[in-house]
């Protein structure tokens, strides 16, 4: 069974693939807004966005999402994000979840999803 | 392959489902405690009794956790975490597992534990 | 399918398993430098180091990670860090990854890594 990465890139080094695909199974990055000078509104929104077009490459969508790590580096943001996290996720077919609060690699990004899908 | 998913709730939105079945594997949400009043004692004991509740819902146990990830607002409560984990966990079959500090969505919550299982 | 469970040990309880193997996906624990004395790029040495080992009793290797979690107590050891994880992954192959900002069990340790591979 082979594995197929996508978006393998992250300057200077190969540091990790945005979309692994194994099988029946796919495995997101830790994905973060492209805009960091959006609000937490559209740093959620741009990530879903991501997580949405990463699905489609895997030939899967967010109705097949079976875990989610959210990080928030403020939880005066948490009901923001919930948000748009439950405008977008499939009513009938949430993931397992969990959020902590975390700092993460530079103080713009706001909000940070990895997730797992099968297909 | 279907996916059954267990508790699909979390007012004011369907933002997660605390148990994902898919196949044989099984995907719990990160959990809290329902009494936000107990310590990290009865707080960790309360998940503990959660995840017994949701493994055996997917017909599976303790015996068959692959992975944990635990969070807890204070190192200072890490040995009387892990005293209720070791007092629970599987002696001849405990997972993999990861504990960090992490802030929680309420400043009441103490500590958070997300696994996966086999079935 | 049965589950192998590696290094089940972690004085005064058996807490964790190091490695859970099952059928062809392996689940590695959330891994720390043992000579916590080591500065970032040594600590994260020791960790890979680690990894290849578990991988390797797991009868598999760091070109089937799928996915990776990364936890730094402090963002200015960012770039370090990913030199070394850089000049470690296999270029062809590195995983989906995240990697936030936590603090870790105790005060000397200043990363840690969680991995997910298939065999």
């Amino acid at each position: 069974m082979s594995i197929t990465r996508i978006d393998r890139t992250s300057p200077p080094g190969p540091m990790m693939s945005r979309c692994v695909i194994r099988g029946d199974m796919v495995y997101l990055a830790g994905l973060t807004a492209r805009d960091r000078s959006a609000d937490i509104t559209g740093q959620t929104r741009q990530i879903l966005d991501q997580i949405d077009h990463y699905l489609a490459q895997a030939g899967t969508d967010k109705s097949n999402l079976l875990q989610a790590n959210l990080w928030i580096t403020d939880m005066a943001n948490f009901s923001s994000m919930n948000a748009v996290w439950n405008d977008w996720v499939d009513p009938e077919n949430p993931p397992a979840r969990a959020c902590v609060k975390a700092d993460l690699a530079v103080p713009e990004l706001l909000v940070e999803i990895m997730v797992t899908a099968c297909r």
